[in-house]
């Protein structure tokens, strides 16, 4: 994908632990959506299951996001690691992550489970707390989307002063 | 834009001054750009221009980015004030806005030395010396390309604890 190259080939970022490391290490995503050509950007809370080369994600049961992705599963997202604006240089410190991939619904309940799970182990030191509060049993995750965005190519760059 | 109101009305900024306010701290947006319904996304440095409702970045004179304006202008926008994770309630702290609008590049050269002064001054305490340092005379302008965002709509959203 040419398209996700950076212009400056020394600012990319080549190593895949270091990509890794950002995935590992970001809390947030902000995903790019397309509904007939009129763009849509959405953040959220993500879960990196490097396993399976996709990232998990938790929301409500309705929201437009899922009806552009029903529609169109065409993702562009990006992860930020915002390491501040240099003063006097007119130049930011950052390192980014641009994932391209598709987006999709989970709907088999192992895969939900399996998507919560990992989405809390990401998140929080100990999500079992978190478990116990709110799945009681199999229908809590009635309550809750899962979506999984399968990975399709990672274009990493950052800040080289 | 139904589209873009949250689902949980409570979360909803409304007040305009708080909006102003996260246009005028941010220093970085994320935007989303459709190129025949694929989605692309790109962060850049922004400058906000109060009085004209639009938004000023600098790139290079080449890049798809580009190339995807000049088909589609459609652009959808967020910037993201991360007051950071809440470990153990398994929320996160932050601020956003999410902007519609259209971008275009621009060619006028006195309104690419106002975008030019617009981001420099939103980005630096004193732009001066930037401009003694990059811009000789008005040629120094051919060798950077100015964007325009124009903001049709501005959402905001916060956590609410």
């Amino acid at each position: 994908m040419d398209h996700y190259h950076p212009r400056r080939k020394r600012n990319e970022i080549i190593h895949e632990d270091e990509k890794t490391a950002l995935l590992e290490g970001g809390n947030h995503i902000s995903i790019a959506l397309c509904d007939n050509d009129i763009p849509y950007i959405v953040t959220m809370s993500y879960g990196f299951d490097k396993a399976n080369n996709c990232l998990y994600f938790h929301c409500a049961n309705k929201g437009d996001k899922l009806d552009f992705i029903k529609k169109n599963p065409n993702a562009c997202a990006t992860i930020i690691k915002d390491n501040g604006y240099m003063e006097t240089k007119c130049e930011h410190d950052y390192e980014s992550l641009i994932i391209r991939g598709e987006m999709h619904i989970v709907n088999d309940l192992s895969e939900k489970k399996h998507g919560l799970q990992v989405l809390l182990n990401h998140l929080e030191k100990d999500p079992q707390p978190i478990f116990e509060r709110n799945i009681k049993d199999d229908h809590s995750y009635d309550r809750v989307t899962i979506l999984r965005m399968n990975m399709e190519s990672i274009m990493g760059k950052k800040y080289i002063g």
